[in-house]
């Protein structure tokens, strides 16, 4: 279902607008983009033998969201078989950062932008930054950006 | 912002109808009534000084739902100020059960019930009920319909 | 992606736990159970070559749901790989009520049911509910129960 | 149950952190976030007597977002009870700009921004932005920053 296209060095993850995703503007409401680039992710780490959730390491290892934003071209609408193209756009020591578009029929309908840093999480433990693991690191180089 | 009826031994919780809320049928959609049902059950066990998610508790102590429906009657609209009514209609040595009702304008918009069972929860341990802390049995007494 | 069991008259929809249906007790909300349902509604449509949202009518014709529920035996999990069967079961001369089954690796891990109405929709009219057309009608036999 | 800061020129809408906005990392989704934005940028135009979604009008009028993004600088957890300030960064012939701070316990939790176009909108119609309308833009000097 998902497909890397080695010529871009993204990945791809294909997806379809669900009712619940629309609002009473008729188009798919804006917040939902942000959980289509965070399944990207998800599905780019897995394709990559990773998780981006280990809960069986313990304190638990995740990755929260530095900072993350999107500028909206065109709406979705329900149904539509759209795409999310994600590419790895920086690698620092304790956070990645991702580059994403959204495509409808060849059509760029939104572009986005996500850096998560590299936790450990859990409700007993205070949250804070740790270096990403060298595994990590190295898969990652698969999706960066050539510049 | 909340209040008790002791009229009618039931908890109040308004709410106004959020865009994000809405569908592109134009109502809301009706995945949120179980949103404000669950939000109404939170606010309830606030009113009594009581938390529903006991995470100084090791295990942390939560309450997962092992049923809940709901009867929609007629629509929500966007910008609605309407109310959630809630009331307990039975307590079990494990698990609680909810009546709700869904107001607008003193007319019933839908009817909804859930259950929920006293659980050890969390990410490392296996999910399993617990008999109730007496304290919290004792004190939702206080919302429980009179039969 | 989705693929009908004609043994059991029910569509299957296959699904991947994401993250943003999860919630701090480390399971996945109930109100995604919603959603799967509904998603698998629309998809069983779909593969019937119909629509619910028929928005090339005017006025537009929908399914707002007149009642749902679900009882929850197992959790399900981040990344869990399941399905939703779902079947028709009863057409009425203008609802449809079906019967879903959430399962993951051949375990039931909740069981629902959904009844929908079919109705003019729209922001700028009057919901109300109006015969299934008959293709509709005869289409959605396919998924019916045999009792 | 809303306040405006004269003082700074923002509007503050006061929010407790629901159960459904958390995820299994023990802290607040970060697309929770962009519906918290939302609402007060809805609850900002309530505030002066409009509204982001004028369905009276035909073809309705609705503000799509062209943009938005957040920092997040530190965790909110459910239960808590923060504020959203909302303040009115720039207002051009077709889109008003936001900024926002999500403030708990007079901490910065995150810093978000957000472009809306005022649009006409609807199933029906194609998507395009119209000129603001003049009390629209009278009203939102009250909480434009001053530079």
């Amino acid at each position: 279902m998902k497909k890397k296209d080695t010529m871009n060095n993204r990945f791809v993850m294909p997806r379809r607008v669900e009712f619940a995703d629309t609002d009473m503007a008729g188009i798919v409401h804006f917040a939902a983009f942000f959980r289509y680039m965070e399944t990207a992710e998800h599905e780019l780490f897995r394709s990559l033998g990773l998780t981006l959730v280990d809960v069986e390491r313990d304190p638990h290892l995740g990755w929260p969201r530095v900072s993350c934003g999107f500028d909206f071209i065109r709406p979705l609408r329900f149904g539509d078989d759209f795409e999310v193209h994600i590419r790895v756009a920086n690698i620092s020591e304790k956070s990645v950062a991702y580059e994403v578009e959204v495509v409808l029929e060849g059509k760029t309908i939104a572009r986005g932008h996500s850096t998560s840093a590299c936790c450990e999480v859990g409700t007993a433990v205070k949250l804070h930054s740790v270096p990403i693991p060298a595994e990590v690191r190295d898969k990652l180089q698969q999706y960066l950006i050539r510049k």
